[in-house]
C-alpha cells in the first residue's frame, strides 16, 4: 500500500526536482577551493548587521529570497519553508521564517538539517500536498563557536579533531516540475551513538551514523556503491571520512572510490580549519555550489547526499552524555528513476 | 493537482488516524482538575533520574513506549518518530530517539510541536510514505525555568502574565486505518510578530499567531467557527485567550463559546501558576488525556485543535528582539471528513 521498500527508504513515485537554489559563504569559505561558486561572498561575517546571529539570519533569509527569485517565483508562491540551524531554539530560521512570511515547519537535526528538510520538503510535494516548498539552512562560525565552546576573545586553542564550522547559507526550492535533477530516494537515519563524549571530535561521533544510514540505504534499495558515482557526506572531516569508510568496509561495502565528505572540500589545507569544517551550511553550501553543478554539467549522473548531525548540546555534556548523531540520506538523479 | 484548498490548508485525502495515546505527567499537573486522566503520574519530578533534563528524556521515552504498546504494536514497526521540545539542541527528544531506534525526524516549533509534529505526521501517512507514525513532546517545568529564565533556587518572584510550564510528556501514534478520530484538515501557521518584548508575557506574543491561524483556516475552509463543536489553543493562559477572542471579534469571528486553552485547563485556580500553563506538554497531555476522551465518549464530533509557540531564545532575548509566535491548526473529526 504505501511506498515504503525497506525499513528506513521510501521510494518517490513523484521524484520532485530542485528547481532553484542558492549559496550565500563568509569571506573565509569564499577564499577557499570553492569560492567562485557560491552565489554570494560576505566581505565580513557581520553583514552589515550588529550581532553574528542577525548576520546568519540575514544569510538564511537572503539564501531563501535568492533561490526562490531565481526559478522566477514570488515569496507568496511558496507553500512551505522547511528550514533550521544550530542556535538554540533554531533562532535564525525562526526570524527568517518571520521576515519571509512563509508558512513554516521549524527542524532541529544540527547539521543534518538540509537532507532532513529535503526529506520532509520531497514527501510534501510527492504527496501532492505542495507545489513549491523550500528547504533552507545555515551556520556561523561566530554564533556557533560562542554557543556550543568558548567566547571567541578567549583564543582557545583547538584540538586536532576540531572542525571549522562554515559561515554560510543554502536554500533549496523544490517543486513537482520535471527538470533534473530529481529527490528519487529518501533514508531516515535513526539516531546511533558510539559513545563519543568529546564535543572536539563530533566527526568521531557523526561517521557511525552516516555508516549505519548508508548500509541502510544500500540494503533497502539492495543496491551498492555502484549504483552511484558519488556518495557525499555533510560534515565528518578527515577522521570521520576515514572511520566511515573503514566502518563500511567491515559491512562489505567499498566506497572509497566514490566517497567525498562536504567538511574536507570547503577549505584548503593551508586555511588552518584541522580536521575540515562542519556546520548545516556545510553540506548545504558544497551541495548547493559545487555537486549540484557538476551534475548539471554531466560529471554525475545519480548521487547519494548525507548531511550527517551531531546532536549534543552544552547541557548534554555537561551532564556526561555521550554524542548521539544521525544522518539522512537522499538520491539525488539526473534521471526521473 | 495538489489536495490544497488555500494559502495555508490541505484537505488529506486519506485522513490517517490516531491510533492510540498515551500521557504522563507530573506531581502537580497531577494534582489539577484532570489528574485522573492521565496514564502516568509522576510521585517526584525526577523520576528516579539524576538530573531533571535525564527526568525529561524518561517521560518523553515512556509516554511514546505506552502509546506504542497500547496500539498493541511494537517498536520497530513505526516507521517515523516526528518529536521535539523546549530545551537547547532538542535533547529531549533527541536522547529519546536514540533509546527507542525509530527512524527520528527532529522539529522545534516550541510549544507548537504537537500539532507540527501531528501534520507532518498526517502528511507522511495519507501520502502512503509510512504506516505508522509516532508524534511525541514534552516540556518540564524544572528544565524550562533554568534554561529559560532563572535558577530555581533564587526563587524569583513571577509576573502576573507569567505562565507554568507543564511537567509531562503526549504521544500519539498515528496510522492509515479506519478508527476514529481521524485527521482531516491541516492550516500551517506562519511567523507572527506583535513586537512583545517581555518574555514572562508569551501569551500576548502567541495569540497574535493563534488567531491569525484560525482566521486563515476559516478563510481557507470557507467555514467559520459553527463548523466545531469546540476549538483549542495550546497554552495562551488567561491573557492571551481573552486576546485571541478580541482578536478574531475584530476580524468578524465570534469563538468565545467553544473555545478553550489548554493552558487554562490543567491546574485550578489554587495552584498558584498565575496566566495558567504553557510548554510543549500542556496540548499534548490535555488533548491527549481530556479532550481525546471527550471525542470517544461523543462530546465533542470535530474540533479545531492549535498548538501555539513562542519562538524565543535567552540570546534574542538578550539582544533586544521581540518574539516571533507560531501557531498550526488541525482538524480532528471522529468522522472521515
Amino acid at each position: 500500500m504505501s511506498n515504503r521498500i525497506g525499513g528506513q527508504t521510501i521510494k518517490l513515485e513523484n521524484p520532485p526536482c530542485i528547481l532553484s537554489r542558492a549559496t550565500i559563504v563568509g569571506k573565509k569559505e569564499g577564499e577557499g577551493p570553492l569560492g567562485e561558486f557560491f552565489d554570494v561572498v560576505l566581505k565580513d561575517d557581520y553583514f552589515g548587521e550588529k550581532s553574528w546571529e542577525k548576520a546568519e539570519c540575514r544569510m538564511f533569509q537572503e539564501a531563501a529570497m535568492l533561490a526562490i527569485t531565481k526559478a522566477g517565483k514570488q515569496v507568496q508562491d511558496i507553500n512551505y519553508l522547511f528550514g533550521g540551524d544550530l542556535l538554540n531554539q533554531i533562532i535564525t530560521a525562526n526570524y527568517a521564517a518571520r521576515n519571509l512570511g512563509i508558512p513554516f515547519f521549524g527542524l532541529y537535526g544540527a547539521c543534518s538539517t538540509l537532507t532532513e528538510s529535503m526529506s520532509l520538503g520531497a514527501i510534501t510535494i510527492s504527496g501532492r500536498y505542495a507545489d513549491l516548498v523550500l528547504c533552507a539552512t545555515s551556520s556561523h562560525f561566530c554564533t556557533a563557536e560562542r554557543q556550543f565552546r568558548y567566547p571567541l576573545e578567549m583564543g582557545a586553542q583547538r584540538s586536532p579533531t576540531a572542525q571549522w564550522t562554515v559561515t554560510g547559507a543554502g536554500a533549496f526550492l523544490l517543486s513537482n516540475d520535471d527538470k533534473p535533477p530529481y529527490i528519487t530516494y529518501i533514508t531516515t537515519g535513526k539516531l546511533i551513538d558510539y559513545g563519543i563524549t568529546d564535543a572536539n571530535n563530533m566527526g568521531a561521533a557523526m561517521a557511525p551514523a552516516a555508516a549505519a544510514a548508508i548500509k541502510a540505504h544500500f540494503e533497502d534499495t539492495q543496491q551498492g556503491p555502484d549504483a552511484y558515482d558519488l556518495i557525499v557526506t555533510g560534515d565528518l572531516g578527515s577522521f570521520g571520512r576515514d572511520l566511515a569508510i573503514d566502518l563500511l568496509k567491515k559491512e562489505g561495502y567499498d566506497i572509497a572510490d566514490r566517497f567525498i565528505d562536504c567538511g574536507c572540500e570547503i577549505f584548503s589545507d593551508d586555511q588552518d580549519v584541522h580536521a575540515g569544517a562542519s556546520g548545516c551550511a556545510c553540506s548545504a553550501v558544497v551541495f548547493g555550489a559545487h555537486i549540484l553543478k557538476n551534475m548539471e554539467e554531466g560529471k554525475y549522473k545519480r548521487i547519494l547526499l548525507l548531511s550527517t548531525g551531531a546532536l549534543l548540546s552544552t547541557t548534554s555534556v555537561q551532564q556526561g552524555e555521550s554524542i548521539p548523531s544521525i544522518a539522512h540520506a537522499v538520491v539525488i538523479d539526473m534521471n526521473r528513476g
